[in-house]
């Protein structure tokens, strides 16, 4: 799939319980194994969920170590009457299940520190039954739960349990697997992903141009989604600064492209974006939101040291909070409506003036139907003020309620953030 | 894997596409079709993701029609180079390819609509293939895009495929499949999902005591997550009214041991049952949110018609805002901290007061590290003031910034559930 994949290990991934199947839970543990293992350089070539039968479990795994190297399944380790998987596992093993006195060891010392003021603690016996390994299996010591992962072998081929628990699986993949894994790999894979806000998945390839320049360097995939527009480059050799000088070529033909409308690389996030931007500049910001409800304040507070620059939000969902916490003309509001170019610069400036910040951002808009002044729902203006220098515009989204606030959170901060990168004609 | 489920159509669910399986995107799409087919009663068994290629495409559709009655995928209908979907089924079902009138017809009304200022528009050449239809197929007409969806049949058995873009799969689901799987369908399943706050999943089952008395009721299943606990009853049976019955007796047993702490049942959530509250009530709410930042007005606002009760927010981030926004005295905030009990009260009565509204909700608490002040992380005060009485609970959460604001501002939203449903000592 990858440039150069033939060198790279195949893996599968096997979600485990009826939770999963029967659409009760998202599963989110096979999309992040996923994502952990093609950054390491390891193929996925097949994700499974199946529920927590003998029968599922066995069929399920005896596939997937058919075709790949390495098997990594989740779920189905905990104490209750439906987890099965260690003793399918055992059995597919062939192999008894003995108790493992360092996971009773460990076990007991969790107990212990977790009920220092409760002299009557005891440990249940479910709990207690996930001390036992089957011999055949090495266990994999859990310091974030009660329950040990497995690792089988066969053929030279790996099979690995983990717990369903996202922040126990995660541990486990860190401290056993992607050592493991590393160790057995000839290849490197190596990624670069461009985020982008402001344009169609469309109009990106027409900027770009045709894509056999770019493939001929890595392998290039475009994910649109609502909110943004993300590109991903991916290429795999024998050595990290093979792909690195690589990626960074591939890299340099799309920036040269489209750069103004990228954001951020990697893990990189608008808000997290926003705030450097402040950081470095000095700047402190208030937001006056309307339709997104406190979306926006939400987001800019998800980073750390926000406290820095984020002076405070106001979320004037009346006409009368616009004018009495904003200090918005009632007159405006009567003449334009409050979903309007002319409230959302009052709002900017208000916010600004009112709080102190250097920079005032607002939104007004309608996010769902049931409005009132005839304003089609997903009608939203973005208005920012800093004293000196004010703009405003407008956008219209098409979808329900929820991610028209998503859509308009998003906006608000990339006017933002072209305005502090002077993007914007003012 | 419900009672009675030997009546039930069995059914398997593909995913296809590179995205998927590369960790790049989370697929949402299984897991609500399995959810909406557990609805309509049908077994899911098994959930499979494989890469855009022609062997895993094959290799895991037969594998499902091997195992299931009714196979349905999703992703690669589109209209890029890596969409194969279509003739990698084309292929196993030995049919060629052809194009459908209907399908045409349908793009260009849809390309002619929305370019009606745009005189130079035609269809882009990769769009206008996607009404080619394997003649095998029946067309499955998309209102919401361009790639219409396919059902094969073999021997009693069916094949949906269906486009990967959610929305556009939930309009063929809806507008194909639900029906066409209704009819063939000879049981009918149903499920009561009882949704808790405040309580851990041990607690849950320490209260509802042994599961068997309820277990030979119906099938139970809970889940936990960091937010809340779910309970899930399901039964099978071959009418509506006797699955409903078997229901309302299951969830009467619950409701008794533990009905303090379910805020809503099945869709219901925390935001719109306190929406529902308040409208009952006639009662009107302001919220003052510091860290929070706003994830508490935005989860109010997700209400069709909360401008109904919901006046206004402030995100008081500052201690400066606290005091200027919201009237609580410097001194307090000197003398307690800013994440007090104390100033979480005044916040309450603050907000309440310079909003005008009945009710005035505050959250003051330290959601991530690098706080001032010496207060550990996770450590939150919400309060409540209406004008006459008020009550401030303290909380201590364990998580990172991100889930901590979750659920600080859960922890809220229950609090202000209970003391509107008077299950507060005031």
């Amino acid at each position: 799939m990858f440039k150069g994949e033939n060198i790279l290990l195949r893996a599968e991934i096997i979600a485990i319980g009826n939770e999963v199947i029967s659409g009760l839970i998202q599963d989110t543990n096979a999309r992040y194994l996923s994502n952990q293992l093609h950054l390491l350089g390891v193929n996925v070539s097949r994700i499974t969920a199946v529920g927590d039968s003998e029968e599922s479990i066995t069929s399920a795994v005896e596939g997937a170590l058919h075709r790949a190297d390495v098997v990594i399944t989740t779920g189905g380790l905990g104490s209750t009457h439906d987890d099965i998987t260690k003793e399918v596992l055992a059995r597919m093993f062939h192999s008894k299940i003995v108790v493992d006195p360092k996971a009773v060891d460990m076990l007991e010392r969790m107990f212990k520190k977790r009920n220092r003021d409760n002299p009557g603690w005891k440990i249940p016996e479910g709990v207690r039954r996930q001390c036992e390994v089957p011999e055949a299996a090495t266990a994999l010591y859990n310091d974030e739960g009660t329950a040990p992962g497995l690792l089988f072998e066969r053929n030279g081929k790996k099979v690995f349990a983990l717990p369903g628990v996202p922040v126990e699986m995660k541990h486990l993949f860190e401290k056993y697997i992607r050592s493991d894994l590393l160790k057995s790999q000839s290849g490197v894979i190596g990624h670069r992903i461009l985020k982008m806000v402001g344009l169609t998945e469309a109009s990106l390839w027409e900027k770009l141009g045709p894509v056999e320049p770019l493939e001929k360097l890595v392998t290039v995939a475009s994910l649109p989604s609502h909110l943004e527009v993300k590109v991903r480059l991916s290429f795999c050799a024998a050595s990290v600064e093979a792909v690195e000088a690589r990626l960074g070529q591939a890299e340099e033909k799309v920036m040269k492209a489209v750069g103004k409308w990228v954001y951020g690389k990697d893990d990189e996030t608008l808000e997290g974006k926003i705030g450097e931007l402040l950081k470095d500049k000095g700047l402190t910001l208030a937001v006056a939101e309307s339709c997104t409800g406190g979306l926006i304040g939400h987001r800019l507070t998800q980073v750390s040291g926000s406290s820095g620059y984020f002076m405070e939000g106001t979320v004037t969902y009346s006409n009368e909070a616009k004018s009495s916490r904003l200090g918005v003309d009632a007159s405006l509001i009567r003449e334009h409506g409050a979903v309007s170019c002319e409230v959302a610069l009052a709002m900017a400036e208000g916010v600004r003036k009112s709080s102190g910040a250097n920079i005032g951002l607002s939104v007004t808009g309608v996010a769902g139907p049931g409005a009132s002044e005839n304003k089609p729902a997903g009608v939203v203006f973005v208005a920012i003020n800093d004293g000196e220098d004010s703009c405003c515009e407008q956008f219209r989204f098409y979808h329900d309620r929820s991610r028209n606030k998503e859509r308009s959170a998003q906006a608000a901060l990339d006017l933002l953030r072209r305005w502090l990168l002077n993007l914007i004609e003012k």
